[in-house]
């Protein structure tokens, strides 16, 4: 890895695990095992690699959300695969909940940049389900259904502990299809 | 108000909108314009005070739930009325999202004492939604599924600064009831 993907592993691991503000500067460049200045060099400031931080983490999660379509032919598949990659996430991460919305949880003040950082790949996030499904023969508003029950299931488990939520959002973003859609 | 209070007021405010670890002790002591010898009288620690902090919004919250089934005759009233309480909460405080998940954003450790009231106060809005919606007829499945659109509803307004959030999460819920009282 290069210095530069070297502290951003560092970042993604650190402040997802720990959070923002309890993680320091000083953990990030010991735990990236490199020289201050070569640190500083690739990142003027803690901010700035938060906010790559949620570039990458964004990044990653929408590829894991649009490979959840590959080779699913209705909707009522493509809700299945997306609360497995869900239930994935969940278990790997012990429940620790949505890094983008945990950040901007740490960032009060609605008009921050991390938190229009956040706003963007949620809005990012909708936009990719509404054009998958809409590939799949499902509505926007469907689409912007799953949208939260996927949101909802994703904190549900965090504030359980425990995978039922993921499973009770997966039940009602299969009973809230189209009649037809669902008897396919 | 007595000490106690003034001091309970002001974290209740500061920890919300600022968040717990940017909001200080002595900023606490500060804005409750107590000393700091009756501050630590009434609550030994900050993790104390974040503890009460969590006690009083998870009442606060649940009172205020509890409240919008009141003179409600269907299931489908009082999902109306759910999603009006959380409405005015999000725009009150300008999508700040659930102080509660927020809070347990902070304590990343499953295994934290914070974490395990924010996951008492979850269990407990659940099992209240689960004996109102029973006394509308409406199934438990059915009060879980309301539960997590409301979660979803929340941490999707927070998410998007909006509140297309909260309408498409109640769209969702009206859609989830079964016929025979969706036609009342």
């Amino acid at each position: 890895m290069d210095p530069r993907e070297r502290i951003l592993s560092t970042a993604v691991r650190l402040f997802f695990a720990q959070g923002y503000a309890q993680t320091g500067i000083n953990q990030l460049i010991d735990e990236s095992g490199l020289a201050r200045r070569t640190f500083y060099h690739h990142f003027e400031s803690k901010e700035a690699l938060g906010a790559a931080y949620l570039d990458f983490a964004a990044g990653q999660w929408l590829a894991n959300l649009g490979a959840a379509f590959d080779g699913r032919r209705t909707a009522r598949s493509a809700v299945t695969s997306l609360f497995e990659v869900l239930e994935s996430f969940a278990l790997e991460t012990r429940f620790r909940g949505c890094g983008l919305l945990n950040m901007a949880a740490e960032f009060a003040d609605a008009g921050s940049e991390m938190r229009a950082r956040v706003q963007r790949y949620k809005d990012a996030q909708r936009k990719l389900l509404r054009e998958k499904f809409r590939d799949l023969g499902a509505a926007p508003t469907y689409a912007d259904q799953v949208h939260l029950l996927l949101e909802g299931a994703i904190a549900g488990a965090s504030a359980h502990l425990d995978v039922w939520p993921l499973r009770t959002a997966r039940t009602a973003a299969l009973a809230l299809l189209p009649e037809e859609e669902s008897r396919r």
